[in-house]
């Protein structure tokens, strides 16, 4: 996430003011089949994406200290966005307007570039999150996220951990105790 | 793809020499644990892209007729590449080195924009195919891909797809008749 910091820095020393928002544990950063393309930086703590299909709820990725978190969907396309951010404990985030966030973006081929490093990376994270959902092992689909992401096990609660790897809390918990 | 189509063009008038390259049928574009980080531009026909885990193949994509194809973990980070390339019928592709690649599209930020829609366009897709294998029930899972890319069905055969959809081909049958 380094090009993620840089962004972060760059905007700091445009002096574009990033406006601050807490959200209180569970509280919901933005619900489903609504529009909202702000981009959150969030400063501390975590939030939780996830998507609800058939009553049941799928966990599609986390945001935590020193990420940016949008959701996705309604941000690149503007449409409707088919997910829910929702704070695990009390989180706070800066936020920008896309528009905000691509005025800045595009003023300069530098910070272009960076956020194609971003979109980059994105990219690389989903591809092995893919690769992880096709894998029929617990057991290697938990060591692959620990050692691709050991952050998370620090600061995401156990039970969004094993729904993120498609597995039962009380399997994870075997797993780590193995 | 228009944002692949006006990059097409934008190489093209430029004057930049897209060498050509024909695959046989079911032969290998590029093989696991090497590093290739070619762009390839589908001509005619279609590719798999697929993994290979525990002696069992996952197929993560396809390149057709009018789409970029490239081992994507290979070209965004310069590692070698974990995923197999292969041609599912005879196949012609144009190619240019990611070096060629970039200095075109660093040359003027309006390249930049379009290569950045390129990725942003691969993030959504992405973000859909992570729904998909989310998804339990196999009539969903046809149905949404059916919806958002119906020429898949035109294009690639049967089992490959089956693969795609992570059901065995008779699944797949059954769905389509019923």
């Amino acid at each position: 996430m380094e090009s993620y910091q840089a962004l972060r820095t760059h905007i700091h020393n445009e002096g574009i003011i990033i406006k601050k928002k807490t959200f209180k544990r569970e509280e919901f950063l933005k619900v489903a089949n609504t529009l909202d393309t702000n981009i959150y930086f969030i400063e501390s703590e975590s939030v939780r994406v996830f998507f609800i299909e058939n009553l049941e709820e799928h966990t599609l990725y986390f945001g935590h200290s020193n990420s940016i978190i949008t959701a996705l969907d309604s941000f690149l396309s503007n449409r409707k966005t088919a997910l829910e951010i929702q704070a695990l404990k009390k989180t706070e985030v800066g936020y920008l307007t896309k528009k905000e966030f691509l005025d800045f973006v595009n003023s300069k081929p530098v910070y272009l570039k960076l956020w194609n490093e971003v979109l980059k990376e994105i990219i690389i994270h989903q591809l092995d999150r893919e690769k992880d959902l096709l894998i029929p092992s617990t057991e290697q689909r938990y060591q692959r996220v620990l050692k691709r992401k050991p952050e998370l096990f620090q600061e995401i609660p156990h039970k969004y951990i094993a729904s993120y790897l498609r597995m039962a809390p009380e399997t994870l918990s075997r797993i780590k105790k193995s």
